[in-house]
């Protein structure tokens, strides 16, 4: 009973992850208050990521030109790799302030059940990377998963073969920050029990 | 140090209500991911609804067209008015299929405070609309909230007052179906209590 061009923003809206029936309703119904103005920025910058956003040439990042923000940065150490799966880990790990290597984003995990082989991932473009002799440590910021966990290994292997000299990381796993040992699961327990430290 | 056009996304998927920036970042990656087709879908889902979509001329309810849907709908009774708040209240009575009348949308409630008065809802049309004298029940359905009370407590005396024939009714107030006596806040109880029924 709603009107077609309304049904089809809630529809289009629904298709958002994490947004349900209702809350699409609820966000075109705001879309349908605000000002014209303000719902075509909306418009126009869901355009415009699509049309100008691609894969940086060097770490596949998201970029506008042909290399990323971070590595057009000259300040940033060449000599250090992180890699991610996704580009939102890149966000993540600027967010710590804590890294000034660059990055190289794999696109995803290796999975064979859903059919991510190591050639679907950018692991070859980071293996010759690697081969330029710059990179002195490659920190390997998968996710603590199954599916990122086996990622993280097969890079190390091939690493190892290809680049001796190379120091391949891993993040460290344990209790998260402000957590309590009462709600930490089991395997992050026991992670954290395996690297614990002197004080 | 994201590319502009993926923070210009993230700002404006920002705005809207209940959207943070954590998921508007994360809905931001998900349009990136998304083919071409279906980003545009949704920006021009977006653009139609803002150049299409206009008030009934009746009950001011979203429209495509000078009437909307139900307006334009020969089966539902006229004898029956629903008067609601805003357009989604609509969409929550129609979810229900209990109610075949026609509806009215107030376009808010009345709130002196926020310097919301009668003048500045659609009460004056509502009136215009019993005038007819077609109308035999005026369903009040505005939110059990102060406002919603009060503006119902406006439109039920100035029907008294032009057209006391007309039966004027309100929702049912009292316990949500399958809620908790423990979790009910003491008004909602009182109310129940007060509106009890014979079994």
């Amino acid at each position: 009973m709603q009107a077609p061009p309304v049904q089809r923003l809630v529809t289009e809206l629904g298709k958002l992850p994490g947004i349900g029936q209702r809350t699409a309703q609820r966000l075109a119904f705001h879309i349908l208050r605000t000002s014209p103005e303000e719902a075509n920025a909306l418009a126009d910058a869901i355009r415009e990521v699509k049309e100008r956003i691609r894969l940086c040439e060097v770490c596949f990042n998201l970029a506008d030109e042909p290399r990323c923000r971070i590595c057009q940065d000259e300040r940033r150490d060449t000599a250090t790799i992180c890699v991610v799966e996704e580009p939102n880990d890149v966000i993540s790990i600027e967010r710590t302030h804590e890294f000034r290597g660059r990055y190289h984003v794999l696109g995803g995990a290796l999975s064979p059940i859903d059919g991510v082989d190591p050639e679907d991932l950018k692991i070859a473009e980071l293996f010759r990377r690697v081969d330029g002799g710059e990179v002195r440590e490659v920190v390997v910021a998968t996710n603590p998963t199954t599916t990122g966990e086996a990622t993280a290994l097969f890079i190390a292997d091939g690493l190892r073969e290809r680049a001796p000299s190379v120091t391949v990381t891993r993040l460290a796993s344990g209790l998260p920050v402000g957590g309590d040992l009462e709600y930490a699961d089991e395997v992050t327990l026991g992670r954290a029990l395996a690297g614990r430290r002197a004080l």
